[in-house]
């Protein structure tokens, strides 16, 4: 035991050391909130944490968070001392090309880190993303997650408590950084652990607090926290800065270097430099398959008219049904975004988040580093709830497969607070997303379809109403794509619609066509990428495009048009953008159409003045 | 008593029976979510929210949030019995043109609602604006918020709940209504209200359990909440569809309206229409003046180079210290965007909301329905957290000025996760939204004195460095407006940028001219409402037109160029957009932009390809 104790402390001291370091070499970054973890970190990764440096996508291993993702050279530093990356690439953080960042992001450098944390107050749901994993895997591995006291006032960190409890998710092990300080002075509890004890055991969790700084402590901590059937809160008092003397405890050090003029002193309080190496435990083997199975609903196909969130909830009770990777996940909306039909065929593949879109996705995110395909559902509205966890799926190369439901004013009587109108806005300006947004039952089941291959941040978009047929079963849909649906060799202009609006884009084309004017009609089921070929060609054809969204006008179906035309060349001609220009009421569908100018006579009338010039 | 007893529970069968004849008239709504809180508003109004129905703007009275909001027929139920309204217009709910919406929202014709709701979880944030409001105006008025069983589920509430019990506001009462039945089944805990009460109390709360159809039980708990001097949540155990057999406590009625073949039946149970009346108790009479001071602060003005987020704190400091009636949010990163200014001259009306965005903008929201100018900040990255309260207070037609400091790439070294990519995306696609990004610090104090001026939403991003001055402090720059700092009659192309890339610009502009190219720069400072005219004359003048921005290209600077020139006209000659493609890592600001294309260097380059076309 005080062979372990001297053994811990070693590697908790060679921690803040390297820090310090790394940070002061950087002229930048947060060594003093990595310096109040180094003994929780040291015990964890020496002891207790199941993973094989060499081998970190292991599917069996244990897992471990950095919530407070700004102490990411304490994470580094203990990488280091496994054998993650030498000396010199520690040295090389926050530089350009360095995949140690100023906060931890899986790039492929880095595959020690599996989500990119930063934004805080998400690393808890992730955590029990894992967990979930692990549960459908049978893998029995655990997964730590360490927070910062700052970040507990995050709503989303209470989320994923509420959920990781209701999910009996046992092998999650929350550590909280309890170190007094926040950015810019004291928390708003201090060193007062009994606070979060009493939150977390009110949130169906165990609680133990310890002296984050007394390794034997932590060790008893995680050895009783793994023995604990409930998942279980280690509340860890701490010091910012701990060990040096200038900087422990201490204001006014948040997110500041050691200058290098105090290097030494600092590091010759710690000790100074040691080269301390460790070795985590040896996960289990456990061999984890996918198993493809066809016994479940087939491919879904419509003769008539179907809502798109309807074959949303087909396609995706196909796709679970057949691969045992898919996993769903649903914001307590299951029976309108029809995920709800998954469940009936894969119930143990599917999760109740409740009304909590932020811990939705983070779980999502979870699940998807431990190889799952997770798809996700809410109202289009509501998925705006947990922008903050969507945006850092894109840092986090997250393959997050969204579904938004209920799209656009056509939602009709429940009114604006249930209106998706600024959804494509926010996908759209994600790093590599694909927006999809189908006007039937065919198309949506083959964008499904796609969907659970591809990579990064895919969103469809979905509408209540059910929608006439338009495409056959056997019809393809490839990303980037579009479908004429009208054209001749000499139209007047073009209309071009996504989802509902390409039925109303149809309709305004037979209106015009009674007198007499041609009108090519696109429709672009893939917003990004968009088909900008077609589209071009259209330009030039007719001269001028009319681009009709139940969106905002500003970020969605008409700024794609927009860009695209931009990017490939010379812009002639018009183009005009119809959609959403004001705060919506209630109404029914049709005639909420009609209010923003997006149903077929409206776009008719347009296209008139359009031509007349 | 008897009498008390006798009559609240006349005005709660009355409002259950407005609900359910007002949703059946609509055809849709949520007559069960009405009815389990008919008891709960019936004493509520009848006897302890001192408002007056003819001047509900009144700042004395007390408020009510129905965070809950799909219950609003139970709350248009209670204003008509109140005299808000006639019957007539509760029987136009949800149709078009009535201020009856499916949701509540703040619509001049709907004065007696002071917030949207909808999206659930976000009324206790706003209750506690406020109630803080109250505070700074010496009222001693008190908040009402009646929250649903299921919303308790997002982590905004409990964000809420701290920064209430942080913050002091006694005055706050939440009343749960818990009905055990989710939108598509039991709700996590059902009716186990003991949670609730732990939670609560693990919070800083006071909890009070009680039968939530228990009239007696209910006057108890409001008069105990509000002897009590700490914020009270009373968990009321109740029924949906409360009151009628065949939808007490049954499964598959949420957001049904009862068939108009069971109205008879369903109101036979209730007793049927009774047309009781109640008349809230009278608030007390406080007289609320603003009142402006010259004694602090002068307007800020600077002979070098500062950082845009420094001019907005000197600005910010400026105001607070003059209008009494400017309130300061932060979400404890006060020394990063230099609210901090702000606190040191106005402490009493700043508020430290800690990281919790989404309540920091709930309680902006409540704030501003109670006549404040209130102003919060963050890094731009981080206000996305609070996206999905944003867009609801574009609903609210709320006035909520925002600064999203640290914006793009040009933070530097701390990565991707602190970075504002697509918050322009975001803050462009909300309606009535003004969105401003200065480009030194003469133009961003004048914009942030506009901004306390503007109503709804406005946004201004803000830059970490320090940046060149371009302007003289008594240089006027309108909303809508642009400056060229760059012209001749014989331009050969336009560079745009906006904040930082003004000076890239400029810079690129320099390098051109050694190479006799001549380049016009303007500075788009408003990006939105942008000056389309200025645009569409450099579209003319020069045919070639490069949008430089330290964001996305989709949904920000270059976007909102296409916009104004294809809204006004026909497009002609080329526009390319740089900015940011993929997903950046650390490195020094110049790097990074170099890495984005962004920088003067590549500017330049890509303005010399577009010319040689």
């Amino acid at each position: 035991m005080a062979n372990d104790t001297q053994r811990w402390n070693e590697l908790a001291a060679q921690i803040a050391v390297d820090s310090i370091r790394a940070t002061t070499a950087a002229g930048s970054g947060h060594p003093t909130s990595s310096m109040s973890c180094a003994h929780l970190l040291a015990v964890l990764f020496a002891d207790h944490l199941r993973f094989d440096v060499k081998d970190p996508a292991y599917r069996a291993s244990d897992r471990f968070v950095l919530s407070k993702g700004h102490a990411a050279p304490a994470l580094y530093a203990v990488l280091k001392a496994a054998g993650a990356f030498d000396d010199e690439m520690l040295l090389s953080l926050r530089k350009q090309g360095s995949p140690l960042q100023g906060h931890p992001a899986p790039i492929p450098e880095l595959p020690w880190v599996d989500v990119a944390t930063g934004s805080l107050g998400q690393g808890l749901a992730v955590g029990l993303g894992m967990a979930l994993a692990m549960r459908i895997d049978g893998t029995e591995a655990n997964v730590w997650v360490m927070l910062g006291d700052s970040e507990m006032a995050e709503g989303s960190v209470w989320e994923a408590m509420e959920a990781t409890a209701f999910h009996e998710a046992g092998n999650v092990t929350a550590i909280v950084d309890l170190n007094r300080l926040g950015q810019r002075g004291a928390t708003m509890h201090g060193w007062n652990s009994d606070v979060f004890r009493d939150r977390a055991e009110a949130f169906g969790w165990s609680a133990i607090q310890i002296d984050g700084h007394n390794v034997d402590q932590i060790d008893r901590a995680y050895r009783d926290a793994l023995a604990d059937d409930r998942p279980t809160m280690i509340v860890a008092r701490t010091q910012k800065g701990h060990g040096v003397s200038f900087l422990a405890d201490q204001e006014n050090w948040h997110g500041k270097a050691v200058p290098a003029d105090r290097l030494d002193e600092a590091l010759g309080e710690l000790g100074g430099d040691r080269g301390v190496r460790c070795t985590p435990p040896t996960p289990p083997e456990v061999h984890v398959t996918s198993i493809r199975r066809d016994a479940g609903p087939t491919r879904p196909a419509y003769d008539g008219p179907v809502a798109t969130r309807k074959a949303f909830g087909d396609t995706l009770a196909w796709l679970a049904a057949t691969y045992d990777d898919v996993v769903v996940l649903d914001g307590e909306v299951g029976n309108s975004t029809y995920t709800e039909d998954a469940e009936a065929v894969a119930p143990e593949r599917f999760f109740q988040l409740y009304i909590a879109e932020q811990c939705m996705i983070g779980v999502q995110t979870g699940l998807q580093a431990l190889g799952k395909t997770a798809f996700a559902a809410s109202f289009g509205a509501f998925l705006v709830r947990a922008a903050d966890q969507i945006r850092m799926g894109a840092i986090s190369r997250a393959d997050l497969r969204l579904c938004g439901s209920h799209a656009g004013i056509s939602i009709g009587e429940d009114g604006p607070s249930q209106m998706a109108v600024e959804d494509l806005a926010m996908f759209r300006a994600l790093n590599g997303s694909t927006v999809l947004y189908p006007a039937d039952g065919a198309s949506a089941v083959s964008l499904v379809e796609t969907m659970a291959r591809l990579a990064g941040i895919s969103y469809i978009r979905t509408t209540r109403e059910a929608t006439a047929k338009l495409y056959d079963a056997d019809d393809t849909f490839p990303v980037g794509g579009s479908k004429t649906l009208a054209a001749t060799e000499h139209d007047d202009i073009t209309l071009i619609g996504a989802g509902i609006t390409v039925h109303t884009c149809l309709a305004a084309h037979d209106i015009l066509g009674a007198d007499g004017v041609t009108a090519r009609v696109i429709d672009c089921y893939s917003v990004k990428p968009i088909d900008a070929a077609t589209l071009r060609r259209a330009m030039g054809d007719t001269g001028a495009l009319v681009v009709v969204e139940d969106h905002r006008v500003e970020g969605g179906l008409g700024d794609a048009v927009l860009d695209a035309l931009a990017a490939t060349g010379s812009l002639h001609g018009r183009v005009v953008k119809l959609g959403v220009t004001d705060v919506p009421g209630s109404a029914t569908p049709e005639q909420l159409r009609v209010w923003a100018g997006i149903d077929a006579g409206s776009i008719a009338a347009r296209a008139r003045d359009v031509i007349a010039g």
